[in-house]
This record gives C-alpha cells, structure tokens and sequence, in this order.
C-alpha cells in the first residue's frame, strides 16, 4: 500500500483465478501501450488503426484517451498542473486493471511530463505488467499545420493559455520502447510496428 | 458533458469501430455487475466463481472490488461521506469503460446508499450499457457470525466508526435485477444464476 494511502480496513485479494489461467483462456495476455506525444501528432489515428488489427485477431483491445476520459472520470478535473498530473495518474491506474484484466489498453495522451509517465510505469512494473510508451514523434510545425482541432490557432491567439508546444513544454520520452514518426511513415506502418511489438513481447501470438 | 465538468477544449471521439463490430468479433458483449450488499454477505466469493464460470467460456469478465480499487485508484480517498461517494463515482466510470470494452464487469461492494447505486446505473443507461444490481442478501447476524476480516467484532468494539449495519445504515436495492440468498442457497446456484441472467440478457452466448 502506499504510504500515503488515506484508505484503512482493507486488505488484498489476490483473487482466486491465477493469471496463467486467465491468458490462456482468453488467448492473449495485457498490456499498456501509453502513446505520447503532440497534440495533432496522430495518437487517436494509430491508435484506431491498431484497434482494428487486433480486434481482427480476436484480441481484446481498448483505447483510453484524453478525450473520453475528461468526460467521465476525471470530469471533475481541470487544467492546473495538480489536475493535469491527477489525470494521469487516475487513467494509469485504470490501464492498470484493464491490462490486469488481459485487455490491450492504447492510451493516448499528451501528458507532457516525462515523472507522470514515469510514474505510470512504475505503477505497471511494481504489478508485473507490460508497459510501453510509444513516442509519437512529430515536429511542431506539422502538428500545428494538421491542427486538427484548431487549438493550435486558438492558443497562438491567446485564447487557450498552457497549450504543450506553445506555451507549455513537451518532454519527450528518453527510452521509449517505440518511437514512431507518423510525418515520415504510413499510418499502416505505424500500426503494425504496435502490433509487430505486441507479438514479440509474448503479449498476443 | 456534464454541467459541472470542469473540463474545457476536449471533443468526443466516438471511435471507428463500431460496437456491433467489436461484439461480434470478441464473440461476447460487456456488462455491469453491480454486487450490493453487507460485508461478509459473499459478494467477492459470489464474484470469484462467476468469473471461473465466464473465463471457463473464453467470456473476458473482471473483478473490481472496494479492496483492490481503493490501494490503487482511489488511494487517496477516506471513508468521509464525501469520499464515499467518490469511491462509488470512479469506480462506475471505470466499470462503464469495461462494460464498453466487452469485459463483463463484477463489481463488489458494500456500496450502502441507493443513490450512489443509482447514479452509477444511469451512468451505463446513458451510454447504452447493460447495468444489473445484484443484491447479495444475508440477514446481518449470518454476515456477522461470518465476520471473515473480523470487522464486525472491531466495530461492536468501537474501534471502527460507522461500519455499515452496525453504526451506519445499509439501503437494500428497491428493484434489483437479481436477489440472492447466499444464507439459503449454495456457492453454485448463486454463480449460475448470475451466468444465465447474462446469457438471456443476450451479453454471453
């Protein structure tokens, strides 16, 4: 338990099915893919992409993102660097169960700041759990060109404040299991190296 | 989203695999399994051999419980009244996210107040997911007579404040979709019962 852990009167259930038993029933095992990288950098698109490959394989696979997420479990979060780092830390521990779970999470996220993924690391190591942050590595200018959102133009305008690569840093990953740069290599490229990744890992057959 | 979210600048992304597909490729759908009821009434054990039952079938079925979620999750929530229903919050998005994923969810819980239950089952019904509470009904003496992490006997010595039955109140579901009598009826039926309500509920084959 943490150290800091508020919660008392409780104790561990380590359950009564062993993993090895869960794998190979469901014929793959967990693991959490964090894809990082600039807003516009093509993180939901591999990640839909590799969605579809698996899926295919019968394979259970899930996407969290900032997307989704902000609407439900952290909707009670904003922006501040506390919230930000709370964020990460609440869809860490959620792609915890699910790769706990023998789902493949592909969570996509800025999430800027090299100690939360770290954090969300550890988190899976301590468990016995794959990890993998896969650097989605595209320069600023071609995010900023693809902006699909257009918060790029708003936070160039000063009408969204701490935008990561405007007024805010982006710090990349310095081990990242993969790094893929979607500016100079096809969307199918990028989804297989996942998936070429998963399969040498063990994580799917 | 929700009228108090905090969250600004985020978009929904409904994803490109639609949900027929991932059931029919899965082979499976997801659902909520609420499990209600004292300490000591059996949910977890009642959680356990449904989960052998549905693995047994290659049917992805995860548990959640107040033990496991609370060292990680929300380890940073007490037993206030507040965090309570925090607890409960997070956890039902969180079950609403497997459910989503096709995972059939057993969620274990004291969970005592109707209307944290009940936000948690709107929650699913607004995104089309199957919720089912299912009320693991033992009479307070049996549970207690039961005491397996000996909570009873700490809170009849006052040394756990408002323990639910004893010093704090327990509201027993009004329209549960399954009642079970885990006094009455053994391990096998309870697990059986909960599999063939999934299976008319057409989530499993």
């Amino acid at each position: 338990m943490p150290a800091m852990s508020k919660s008392t009167n409780i104790t561990w259930h380590d359950g009564d099915v062993p993993r090895e038993q869960r794998i190979k029933q469901l014929g793959h095992n967990g693991a959490t893919l964090w894809l990082t990288g600039l807003s516009g950098s093509g993180k939901s698109t591999v990640a839909v992409a590799v969605e579809k490959l698996l899926l295919g394989r019968g394979v259970n696979c899930y996407r969290l993102d900032g997307d989704n997420v902000r609407h439900g479990l952290c909707d009670n979060l904003g922006f501040s660097a506390e919230d930000r780092a709370e964020n990460i830390r609440r869809v860490g521990e959620v792609a915890k169960l699910f790769a706990d779970a023998c789902v493949v999470v592909l969570a996509s996220f800025v999430s800027p700041y090299r100690a939360d993924r770290d954090r969300v690391r550890l988190l899976h190591e301590q468990a016995g759990l794959t990890f993998a942050e896969v650097y989605i590595d595209v320069p600023l200018e071609v995010a900023e060109q693809r902006d699909p959102k257009g918060l790029y133009k708003k936070a160039r305008a000063g009408e969204i404040k701490n935008f990561t690569g405007i007024d805010d840093p982006y710090e990349p990953p310095t081990e990242p299991e993969l790094t893929l740069r979607t500016a100079e290599m096809s969307l199918d490229d990028s989804a297989r190296a996942i998936v070429d990744f998963l399969q040498h890992q063990g994580i799917i057959l």
